[in-house]
């Protein structure tokens, strides 16, 4: 099942375009822009059936702000962000009540907007017709059930295997910080090889001092107890270099912990190395990792494999549902759910 | 007007595609793995009518084999290098004459194969399907006529901008090696600035000491004079570090060199930083400069801008078809056109 919005408006116009099924074919006479030229862009979202029978998206505006942002590194066009918002939440309108009807509370679909270059010219230009287009489908509930392919194990929980420089993901003036295709399908043979070696995804190191940046297709958080101070805090790599995916998750789990457990928290968003992570673990002051994402919402990290050497974190919190990790899950889940009304849960009316 | 192949067959086999004209449309319900992931790679090449009214491909072996590499870069299927040899010259075989009519000596058409990933899902996923067709199209002769968008110029040549650091286009772990879509979309912003500012191409740079990597769609050289030896040497870039494409006209201009002016002009692939060749053309030691690739064949470069300075290549060898640019562009054209008969022109009856 997939339902898609797709149309002719320029400027993006929300009420201008055509609502289709998915049984609609779209002629591609040639290869497309995107299809050669890797010019794309996407999002990943999801529209939640709350506990009070109401659909809700979660800080869509940031989503749309961000394709934005990730189709002009790719060289398509721009558009009014409240435009795409007010398509994600017409399509969710039209069709999310049949395939998430009432009763299928705690549960969502996936929504997937996306800008594709399909002008038919073969040569390396700048691209002359692009198509927007949001489809929303069923989706796994990955922070619940083991990742596809994974294997079963004892430990809850993802296990990453750090990146030995072999592939690198992304680098300064290239586009990691960007949500494009070319982010991705570069990815897939290093991740392929991480998954025949038992593992979920590759933590993404950076440079000859191995600086944490991201995990597979999601943010990834330690929560390290600070050798001078004693405190705890929580770490994640910064956006400065324009490594990075700037998630909507990741920023809302910062925004939480700012603004909730500054207390017992403290945030670093900054730069910090898998050696560091690594002594941090041996001298017992590693507490939690976790990765967030829309995909994978907040998933515990059970090992991190460096150097060919198993960095186990511990998991006595998570287990009983005390982690940090698992407070602030509840907190996301509740705000997406309904379960507390907040400003980052967008109600579409059905 | 566009021919091409496309079926099902795993693994390839030539024999047992089907051939469809251009009105052929693909079913497309729902974004492929190329679309969304990048997953995609191609190649340039192109057809001669010769002057001897054959027609003739250039060392499609190379084509064929570097299409392998790229597919295997970004996890999509390889395949047995002669079978899409044998698919090309299919089509050649069978479409050609009608676009390339024996009386058209000294004509060509441009050939595209591309393998896209098309399977249907839309979780970042190994992928689960994968098309390889070839296009074959008239292009324009980039050699003979100005770039697209160019703006008129006194002096003939392509004027390049040094890239500033803004954007990087490949880098050590990525895939600036292979002909994959996520080198060319991520580059339209730039590529679109330097033609506002009136230039031609970006001349990649990579790394803090400005080493020069390629041009563009093309690979390039600079001729240079030795500051020891005074020998004059063509400098390009190696291929040692993965960061530019293994061009065919580059490699065949290389082993022409070798071959046939080793007495007066040695060969250094290598590192070479903009630095160096700023100096060597303050010193009058820059002698030429051009770039070479299917699309571009052999083009000369009028000036190099390199941090708000024009370097003007001198120009007047070039001007009267004495330059080593010319010299080696004119043993190419004779292969490519059966002026010269030679194992890399590959004749496909019609």
């Amino acid at each position: 099942m997939a339902s898609l919005f797709q149309g002719q408006a320029s400027p993006l116009d929300a009420s201008r375009l055509v609502f289709s099924r998915s049984t609609a074919q779209r002629p591609v006479p040639l290869p497309g822009s995107s299809e050669l030229w890797a010019q794309n862009c996407f999002e990943g979202m999801k529209v939640y059936r709350g506990f009070d029978g109401r659909l809700r998206l979660f800080r869509p505006d940031l989503n749309a702000k961000r394709l934005n942002m990730s189709a002009q590194r790719v060289a398509l066009p721009g558009f009014d962000d409240a435009e795409l918002v007010k398509l994600i939440t017409a399509l969710v309108k039209e069709d999310a009540p049949r395939w998430l009807p009432q009763d299928q509370t705690g549960r969502f679909l996936y929504v997937r907007p996306a800008i594709i270059g399909n002008g038919t010219q073969l040569g390396v230009q700048l691209p002359r017709v692009a198509t927007l287009f949001v489809v929303m489908v069923p989706w796994p509930d990955f922070s619940m059930e083991l990742p596809p392919n994974a294997k079963p194990r004892a430990v809850p929980g993802l296990r990453l295997l750090a990146s030995q420089g072999e592939t690198t993901r992304a680098w300064p003036g290239g586009f990691g910080y960007a949500k494009v295709g070319a982010n991705y399908g570069t990815t897939f043979v290093a991740h392929g090889k991480a998954l025949e070696q038992g593992f979920d995804q590759i933590l993404w190191l950076f440079g000859t001092d191995g600086r944490v940046t991201e995990a597979g297709a999601s943010n990834f958080f330690a929560i390290v107890k600070n050798e001078a101070s004693g405190r705890a805090e929580l770490l994640t790599a910064s956006l400065d270099d324009n490594l990075i995916l700037d998630g909507v998750t990741r920023r809302s789990v910062l925004e939480l912990v700012r603004s909730r457990l500054s207390k017992e928290l403290s945030v670093s968003e900054t730069v910090f190395t898998m050696s560091e992570l690594k002594k941090a673990w041996e001298q017992g002051r590693l507490l939690e990792a976790f990765v967030s994402g829309t995909a994978f919402f907040i998933t515990p990290v059970c090992s991190i494999n460096y150097e060919g050497c198993d960095l186990d974190v511990p998991q006595e919190r998570q287990a009983v549902g005390a982690s940090y990790a698992s407070i602030i899950k509840g907190w996301l889940k509740d705000i997406m759910y309904g379960g507390e009304i907040h400003p980052w849960g967008l109600v579409v009316e059905d």
